[in-house]
């Protein structure tokens, strides 16, 4: 078989276009000439590296079965052998020696007071590329902005003089338990901002009891993840679904079998959504590397977000419920719901939970806060009956850096939320020690909060202890408008210019 | 005839005073004297050029036959023997090197990604008079932002698990197919911001199944941009009715002769506003030619929109409606509603549809935005059983940068809406291909944002799939007050400055 | 008597302290020592000019007379040799310098496009000190901010397709004719920003048709005013009611016999507010001339406002208007009502109308607005059966800068509007001059918003044509806070310093 | 006994470590070895001071008596020979050198205008670590920037021509008289940010007849307070609930004994909150004494606040208010209520009143401001008929600048209102002067503003004097969000780098 060719690096080098184009990824050769147009990504992005070592580039964007996945066996052509690789001189950017700057510069973690604090960290030390995937959110960016301001438009109602002297704010999830009223939610390609990815995440949730959702996008493979697990730790799975449905099928059932506590189907991305920011830093890189292009028809602008999702199958439906139904026993949640009718829809599906969410802002701008929808959602199922219910789980994710955050959530009529980016840019600041920063936080918070709120178990939080009725008040800090003050100024400027 | 003299430019050149005074335009000579009081943008910018060849200051400003229409054909003098022009050697002006630098400097078209781009991109290379003209609104600018800002109070709620995997946007508008739930709306005098002027759109409409608006004032000539057309394509006239409605007949008449599909008379202008920025370029413009004025009673502060629109009736009524439907087949839209009254009028006038317009912020500055206005024309009409109606179409325009916007005013009960400003910059900016581009990025907003929603066609677009409810949040962002701070800061000042 | 004397500049010099304290003000010598802590603003400011010529200080903040009015007969000690006055050679401060710089680059007055514009000019010209008197508001200047977003609150319905060839803004204020819709309102002391201080306005109001208030405190003698009139010229009285009743008496039948045609007796100032700019002003003012108030006791911070108003009667109330229905058959009105249930009142007291108005925020910060004090009012006057009542006309002031502010105080209600400050800063700006073009753009706005808005004469401005449902939302701007980014900014600060 | 000893300073330099730690504080010297674990503070501030005079950094922090109560008598050693310290010769940071620049250049304190001053004299001269002690608030400061805000959405309703020629805003507060309907309520640490401390306060209040409210955590000893009042001064007494009850009953009993006239029990503080400013002040400190820290678990990051109070008690619950009535024939007020429901809880449970507060903002973030409270409060109170009661008075604070801020209450039915941060910057900056200057311009504006509201006395002040529809508007104006902007902001980056 191939893998027993050992192949040298001038021999690779020598399909270096696109009429015959080898990578080395991980030590083996790779004969990739007839997939560059299937590349989600773009042939140009393969092409730089034809006839040379593209691991560095592949890893943080790919799960490591990738390209072994995608390529028929006849293009594994070999090893190679790793002495004869002539190890390119990598010229260290501007941007790169800054950035070891801050990484030396980072003040201590338990300097670290808050959530946004490693926003500020992360900014500072990880390659702005993977700021722009991780930061970008679609079009005007309003509803990622929304996320946040929604929940400070929710007040409390503190209670006082209970006895507060012991509180407790673990809960269950899906039946299983977590010291925290929250699971770690989804998020992709780690490893562009840490080379230990979300391992760094699996590892902390351990020693915390926390739960983690892997994402199919991960750039830490599913088994990868399952394998650094503590004995007992519980896993959520987050779920694109492929337009093979077989691929999902495989992918659903290897999950269950090694473990998994729940299924969350993703049901608000039938297309990614447009993230400019994301966008225009693949531009700069193009344009960087604008030699390779001349001459070729290249797809580009598309962001790192829209190359690696091409799989997602837009034609999902609520038809396809019963198939995911009947090929797992995982409890089915769908993430993504945005309106009381499809929560119902949800609930008479027979699903066992639905997350309110807006994909972090990064679907359709001017979509709603879960926080908001939330309030619509269970007035709606109570209607109905459908609510409370311990069989039907609500969860609520976006813009939650703060226990207060939650705490709202849960008062009214959450299970639990999830926590996307914020766990992110823990670990992109400091890794696994990030995380668990932020759990300490997170629980230091919690204890204060409920002491403050009056509330002793998860159970005393009630819709009576928050003050919502300014949440649907959409008042949107728009951008700064220079026009008036121009007209206005202008003036001002002949009389100052003297 | 006056057409076979052949003078010189010496012959011109003694001719340069207001007791008599003759220009070059388009290698003819006119004697302008006895219309120099006539003319709407005062005598002083002509004597600028008598005796001279004014051709470059014109064209933008005027469509080509205007000259020949307004001046009795005895001042026709003849044809100018170009040998015999002296060239102006024009010094080139600090604006218009760093407008060169600029142009130069522009990133790829494909760089674009969004239609506010376009408008950051125009304000560099065009002229600062263009930009003045186009970009100014009326008074304190207040309802041209509203516009903007009136859109992101309406929230999306979007359905899920609907089968998108095609998506279809395309629609009728007043009978003609469109590709876009959307037409290119009219604005004047785009030769000031690219040489080609309105071609540019005619050109990229055809490329992709747009339909144009042709401007009353556009600086390309009607029948320009009628021979320039692909073969079936579609075009609608907006039309400003003149004093004198021979004029507009003939003019209406010959549109509809030469297979323009809609008529959209201007009813919100019955004056043009007064816009300051406009204004003040100018100012700066008049003081630059100071040594003209001297000595001579001139009318200054005007701007060039009220210098081009003297001609428009203010006397329109109601009562013309039945004359506009004695002179043409075409459909009648009134473009420039702004309350639920007028829709009923206009509806029982028996027109064909309205433009809920307040003319891109440009005239009564407080109106309200045309999205807001479409909810309470809507309930309106429902309420008398005139909606929906397929012989009645409601357009909406203003402030629309993205397809978000358009699947807005769908749902909200629009048929399409028009998009002016974010089209002419696209072509300030790139010329043809910009609006090529703008009407691409439309279409990749159309598909991702309909599949985001759940929305397969136009008709899935419904009212429940927005929140309107802060629409008429009328908080307006004015202008920083530095009152309060300069009360506080002055103890501040007294202690820093030690 | 005392005039017949004639008095040398050495002999008034030996009269400089405390024990005898002689001025020169208009050429007379005056024996001040016992007024000294009477004087209303404070013994300290008469002091610096002890022995000396006072007149330059003594004009911009006093009426001719007032030195005349106050002081017995005895203490006029006659008129000074002016040849024998040691001209004190007047160091002109840095201030001065720039000011005058800023007034020779002044752009010409046609160059002033709006209200806003004056103000600008006004600040750059006139001495601070006039600044901060004509500027400033009380506390936190929060309600002079209202006034003018409030107007911005309210919103157009304009009406389309009526004749508007011809429209008329011309209407008539308790029986006289008025070329436009508003009048001069009362502002004090402008002579502090212009050598002509309130004649300007008179010349101006008189070629324009539009009506003067006279304010008790404006810095020209009220004959003064009335001497200078034009013929035919119609003037307001606005009144202080002075604790000395007979002083009001003699002041209010001397206007009537002149022929004023209003008393607007403010009902809003039992004491003048607390405007910290101003006083903020005085105390630099103090502060520069430290060396006089050594070892005296004297009142500081005061300001202009209060050291020129402790005549001002705060004991007046309803219980008084029917003394002045006794001497005086001029109409009556209140000036100064925030509440419908003090307009009822002012109707059952048979006065002829009333100002809805906050002092322009010079009192009562936190009040509201006059434009939504305006819907309240009508609302309860409709209801008791009391409007409309052509008897009882309804006024409103306050931030009035458009013609646009105006036509929306109309249509919900108001007879006409007061302006006060913009008229003011005009005349700062480029006397009389100014104030003329502040009218010609006054009517130029009047034309072109009464032809967009579909209103041929000001009765066809109906409550139909606004929408001011947002006018009692209350948001205020408040000034920036930087607690919450100083607290997330530390950390950054940290990371960056390195 | 140990009094009785005489130690020198180098005998006490022997015990310089975590095995054996003396320190000295007053003259005397402790054996501190046990207690370093048991300190609430963290054993390492300690250690800083460990064999060496510690009494300047334990004097603003501590109440004189804390380390004599705290450590049994045996860990009393004895007295220090002074003569045998060595003076360590202390550096001058450059911070301290600003600090006495800034003190030096204070204006006079008659040119302080309004309460906002203090703050900004008050940040310029204090130490940092008392500035972010005092300012801070817990987690994104929301709830402190709300309670300034929410004053501003209530609006006045002024009344007018009712005699103001004189006005009284004299009241009792639990029956004690005030001069002004406010009192000075509890903050603590005094010391800090003044070496005299709270005594500053006692002193203006006993000149001015306004009552103090002792802090339990007040760095003057209670009895300090006492021994300085004049004759018939009033006092309240706030009290943190200590877990050991016992050490409660005798302060309790003692203030009663002294004769303090109201006890405040605060409610809201089960545990300090999460104040980041402080805490990131802290973590400054522990950077510049790293070396003491080596190979040391010490707990960081707390902050002064939550360093000293470990003793409060979060089991108090609504059963122990009894036994409060039993030990204490004082008036009991509950301080920190914050809904309708606990106001009942209060009304039954038989105190004397309440105070609807949330801890200057420094407890639970987003808790809503006291004065909107209050409109639920009188509400429900009323319609249970608890409302009005003489013997249940109801008081507000938090965010109070301005007298006009406390009439708002006083309409909405509070009987009185407390200052807490703007009379402790008062004091900060200049002493006990600045708390009279404080309490003078209080003084000034009641006057202003019940003559502009037309309120004689306190009785006068009625709901309908205010238009509080607007107080529940929960706008938030959140930090500035930079992410739309850089999105929109890199393009035109791109083209202005050329």
């Amino acid at each position: 078989m191939a893998d027993l060719n050992v192949l040298t690096g001038p021999q690779v080098a020598e399909h270096a276009n696109r009429d015959s184009c080898w990578i080395i990824v991980h030590g083996k050769v790779y004969d990739v000439t007839e997939f560059l147009d299937e590349h989600p990504g773009g042939a140009r992005i393969i092409l730089k590296y034809a006839g040379k070592d593209a691991t560095e580039a592949y890893e943080p964007i790919h799960p490591p079965d990738a390209i072994t996945t995608n390529l028929p066996v006849s293009k594994h052509l070999g090893a190679i052998d790793a002495g004869t690789i002539v190890k390119a001189v990598k010229e260290v950017t501007e941007e790169e020696k800054q950035r070891q700057v801050a990484l030396a510069a980072r003040p201590p973690v338990e300097n670290i007071l808050n959530l946004h604090d490693f926003e500020v960290i992360a900014r500072a030390v990880i390659p702005s590329k993977a700021w722009a995937y991780y930061s970008s959110a679609s079009d005007d960016e309003i509803t990622i902005r929304e996320n946040r301001m929604a929940f400070q438009r929710v007040w409390f109602r503190p209670r006082i003089l209970r006895d507060v002297s012991s509180v407790d704010w673990s809960t269950t999830i899906l039946g299983c338990k977590s010291s925290l009223p929250l699971y770690i939610s989804a998020t992709a390609l780690g490893k562009l901002g840490h080379p230990e990815g979300e391992l760094t995440l699996t590892r902390a949730a351990a020693n915390h009891g926390v739960i983690q959702m892997i994402a199919t996008l991960a750039s830490c493979s599913f088994d990868d993840i399952m394998d650094n697990a503590a004995s007992g730790q519980e896993f959520f799975l987050q779920l694109y679904v492929n337009r093979d449905r077989e691929i999902t099928r495989k992918y659903v059932q290897h999950a269950e079998k090694r473990g998994v506590k729940g299924l969350f189907i993703t049901v608000d991305a039938p297309q990614l959504g447009r993230r400019e920011k994301d966008m225009r830093m693949k531009q700069v890189d193009d344009s960087a590397s604008a030699e390779v292009q001349k001459g070729q028809e290249v797809k580009k602008d598309q962001g790192v977000a829209r190359a690696i999702s091409s799989f997602i199958d837009p034609s999902l439906s609520w038809k396809d419920i019963p198939w995911f139904q009947s090929i797992t026993k995982m409890p089915i949640i769908l993430k993504g719901i945005s309106t009381a009718e499809d929560a119902i829809f949800a609930y008479e599906a027979g699903v066992q939970g639905i997350v309110l969410s807006n994909h972090g802002g990064r679907q359709l701008d001017t979509a709603r806060s879960g926080i908001e929808v939330l309030v619509e959602v269970i007035t709606a199922l109570r209607a109905k009956g459908y609510h409370p219910d311990p069989k039907f789980e609500i969860f609520v994710d976006g813009g939650v850096r703060r226990a207060s955050d939650v705490l709202k959530a849960i008062a009214l009529g959450a299970k639990a939320v999830g926590v996307g980016r914020a766990f992110l840019y823990s670990f992109c600041a400091y890794g696994q020690e990030g995380v668990e920063r932020a759990i300490q936080i997170f629980r230091d918070e919690f204890e204060m909060n409920m002491r403050l709120l009056g509330a002793k178990t998860i159970d005393d939080l009630v819709p009576e202890m928050v003050d919502a009725s300014a949440l649907n008040q959409h008042i949107v800090t728009v951008p700064r408008d220079n026009l008036f003050e121009s007209t206005c100024e202008l003036l001002m400027f002949l009389v100052l210019i003297i």
